[in-house]
């Protein structure tokens, strides 16, 4: 949960004077993403989502994601939609911060998504991946091979606190995946974190994707790797394979996965789990006194990369062409 | 801010499924009252607050709590409206905790408010009293003067090192409303807690009032005086004597204040000063490692008690009833 920036009645107000959707009836601050501010805003023209940029979002990257946004909204992706002031501008300044008001999705978050919901999921990437292929806009992921070195600089020495062996767990993994990383898959625009919290489900159906700032230029199957750390693993750590192969046949009945992709998809899987590993490690290290936001705990994703160490190929994953034709 | 427990998509469907308002759209916490869990909730019927009623409510109030707004709804007052499932039950049990489904209110918390609004906070409050005249619920007020002494008793030594000689002024205060305090003012059900997070306003109008978890039966000229500490002090802690006479004025215009009320005002209004100035030293001194709740600052209501020590009459507030007139 974060609302980090307090923004006053007058100074919403005065905000949202600059768009045509009427007077203000109800401003709230919403526990949704960790790292921004959130407010739901009901106006005379409708609901939408009100976010503040805190200082863990780059400000030169918001045009990229909210550009994305945009951009996939027209195509008819399920994603918040930027609304644009008389001006055209989406993205503004609120209370010293960088701000946008977005659409507002209806739906909830899944805590035990079903097979079903799993597919849906992998569809809803694919139509999401396919959407973007002619988005303009490039954004390196500072969240791959060299951004897990620089991070694991900063948290693995000592976290033998945090699990035994978990120093040289890290270091050994790094070295592995530094000479393994794929170099010529498919590349185009991943949401990167498409975990439970950012999908939205009525029901069955999955009623739209959010929370884009981690979005990037990427290996397109790396996101699928993301997704399957996301979403198929149970809360006891076990692996369900039945989970993945229905989201990768979700994806494919979209966009098709080449052997190639397929073939890496543990070694990607392998990336993904140090990624969150690392990004949860170091947050949970460096707790700040008097935060909002209590960080997840990264031994969920230590057990993951264990589990992708030990598996041989896709097969494993459920994920042998055949069985996905 | 609060959400304290953590309710699954499944829980929320289930438990929604009780009443009469279709399947559920949204979810989502929300960053409004300190006590309890708070969720905004969409439904094929509308929207609605759901309320997980955490462990600094007693269960055992919550039946007041409910038919109060249940009574004061009844009667046109613009509060949370409890809904009653189809058993015709309105305080349930949701994910272990108490909890309750009431109507959504439209409107915006002020930080500034302005001479009129104060007037119809004022105007608002008379309403309440009068709606609850009849109302059949009793509720002791605890934290009244029995209750400050035992707040005092857990608080005040040591204190000075928040503001210097702030034991010495709690004793001698709480020594002085002992003997001072009146005893045969008009009692009824007051809100208690009536500062501006508590007040809905859209635009000029008052939309409603919420969080009733403090209402209790006291003096109702008791509640003027806690509203007069809460909206008619400025930022740097100037009493502004035009917002009192406007609260009161409009206070008046709905139910009459006897001389015998408005000669107790100053009293009242130290009262219900060291009240909050109590509570919020305890918190302040009293911070729960990774609470998600920053407490609020004791030294406001430390000011505002002393400002009422000097106020030798109703006067100083601009309240002689020839002004009232």
């Amino acid at each position: 949960m974060a609302v980090y920036t307090d923004v006053s009645a007058d100074d919403i107000s005065a905000f949202v004077a600059d768009y045509d959707i009427g007077a203000v009836l109800t401003f709230k601050g919403i526990a949704e993403g960790v790292e921004n501010s959130n407010y739901l805003l009901q106006t005379e023209g409708g609901n939408f989502i009100l976010t503040l940029y805190e200082k863990r979002v780059r400000a030169e990257d918001l045009p990229f994601f909210i550009g994305l946004m945009d951009h996939l909204a027209a195509k008819g992706i399920n994603c918040p939609r930027p609304l644009h002031d008389r001006n055209g501008v989406a993205l503004k300044t609120l209370c010293g911060r960088p701000a946008a008001i977005v659409s507002f999705l209806q739906g909830i978050s899944l805590r035990r998504p079903s097979f079903a919901q799993c597919g849906a999921v992998g569809r809803a990437m694919a139509e999401m991946h396919v959407a973007a292929l002619d988005y303009p806009g490039f954004r390196a992921n500072n969240l791959s091979l060299s951004g897990w070195r620089d991070l694991a600089a900063r948290c693995a020495a000592g976290s033998d606190e945090v699990a035994a062996g978990l120093e040289k767990t890290i270091l050994d993994e790094l070295a592995f995946l530094e000479q393994a990383w794929p170099k010529d898959l498919p590349m185009g625009v991943i949401h990167a974190d498409l975990f439970p919290d950012n999908v939205f489900f009525i029901g069955e159906r999955l009623s739209g994707l959010i929370d884009f700032y981690f979005a990037c230029n990427d290996f397109l199957a790396y996101d699928l790797a993301v997704s399957i750390n996301a979403w198929c693993f149970e809360a006891d750590g076990a692996f369900n394979v039945t989970k993945a192969r229905q989201m990768t046949a979700g994806y494919i009945a979209v966009r098709s996965l080449s052997p190639a992709e397929l073939e890496v998809i543990p070694l990607l899987c392998r990336g993904s789990a140090l990624r969150f590993l690392l990004t949860r490690l170091y947050d949970w290290r460096n707790q700040v006194p008097g935060a909002l936001v209590r960080p997840h705990n990264p031994i969920p994703f230590l057990q993951r990369l264990r589990f992708h160490q030990h598996a041989s190929s896709a097969a494993a994953y459920g994920l042998e062409p055949a069985a996905l034709a």
